[in-house]
């Protein structure tokens, strides 16, 4: 494993709404035989319901997908004691926004995710949404989610190996 | 044409709002002494007007205007058969705005397109706005906006020489 | 002062809400001994003052403060003229909120900021919100917030020695 090798250690990927930042992602994984797919998305209405059946699509037969909304801390550590292939998070926005409807606690949940992070012996690639660069939200809970989301991809950037940003699909190293 | 020229080949330049994208891609033409300004806003408010206005003033003789919201995939086609020039698409989010407002259909479009792209001859800057790195829009139309935005700027990321993001009016190399 | 000093001359750091954008250049400045921290944000709301707090207590002993929403002009004047310490001014967005607010001549001060950054003989970091890479805004204070700010970011940026994007807390250098 070495800065060279795209599957090498853990990663964080960030991107903006259909930046190509999940097909980046996939196709790392792809290239090394597949892997285990954690979706944390869920199908709150129609429009979700379709977007996450058009990524189970086209993932094929190389994947194993795991769906977990909240658990994701719980996932990653069996994965890491009982697999020896590579997982694929999809994506932590879609946790977060669970653990915010499931009003869980958060800073625990970080606080969980962040003390795994280290400890992971396979090959784990975060995605997640950079939703920070707009103008302030009006709406106090979508302000709420972007503090949340913005702490929580500074404190995993700085523990994971490589971070980066997708733009129009092209990865733009990070870290 | 090699990498180094700024001119050489197409070019996809995405930038936020006021992010200096459009100068930059006008700087690029100008340095060679001119070209073809294809202007896809329409002025549906005085906003919008005085915006066009501003920008016509600034660009001064070297280059020539056409003015056309809807057929970019002909105007270029025209252009790449008839004239030698440089061509400046500004901007690939308002064409997107007009095909929406118009009902047209997007895919094909975007096919069209994308189509189109490998067969030109002469320089074409395409100008885009990033508009993914925000929080959801609560607003469906933004959001369907939003996801052929970002559809868009993948696939012609991929077919283009060279991607760049302007952020306060300084490029960032993306390919 | 070289372009290897990361504090040399003056450094416009960019970022999105809670990047890390404030904590990196904080970081620059805790590694030199400390300086002068410009705080132009006001607590308007409890949610703000909070943030206030937050933000002085994470700063420590090696600062000295200065509260001040509009004459940023003069306070950066002054540094100058008075103190051989290095200056963040945190940040530029809050700055221009409270213009806006107080109905103040944009431009005049932007003009009178830009005549101001090239006589500065101490190191100044301006940190600032980068806030146009979501959707337009249906808001038009909104909308006239993100010109103001995109507008003076680059005019800055021109300006500056070395201009910063902060990603998930970690510097991407654009100038």
């Amino acid at each position: 494993m070495t800065q060279n090798d795209p599957l090498g250690g853990t990663h964080l990927i960030l991107g903006g709404a259909r930046s190509g930042k999940s097909r980046f992602a996939e196709n790392i994984i792809n290239h090394a035989g597949g892997g285990i797919y954690v979706a944390t998305g869920r199908a709150w209405d129609d429009e979700m319901a379709n977007r996450i059946d058009l990524h189970k699509q086209s993932r094929g037969d190389l994947w194993q997908t795991i769906e977990e909304p909240l658990d994701l801390c719980g996932t990653l550590a069996t994965c890491n004691r009982t697999v020896a292939k590579p997982v694929l998070v999809d994506c932590l926005t879609l946790w977060l926004t669970n653990l915010m409807l499931e009003d869980r606690d958060i800073d625990a949940e970080f606080d969980q995710l962040c003390e795994l992070i280290p400890t992971l012996k396979i090959p784990v690639l975060l995605v997640s949404n950079e939703v920070g660069f707009g103008i302030v939200p009006e709406n106090a809970m979508a302000r709420t989610f972007r503090d949340h989301a913005g702490r929580l991809h500074q404190r995993i950037a700085e523990l994971v190996d490589r971070v980066t940003l997708v733009v129009a699909g092209i990865p733009m190293q990070v870290k």
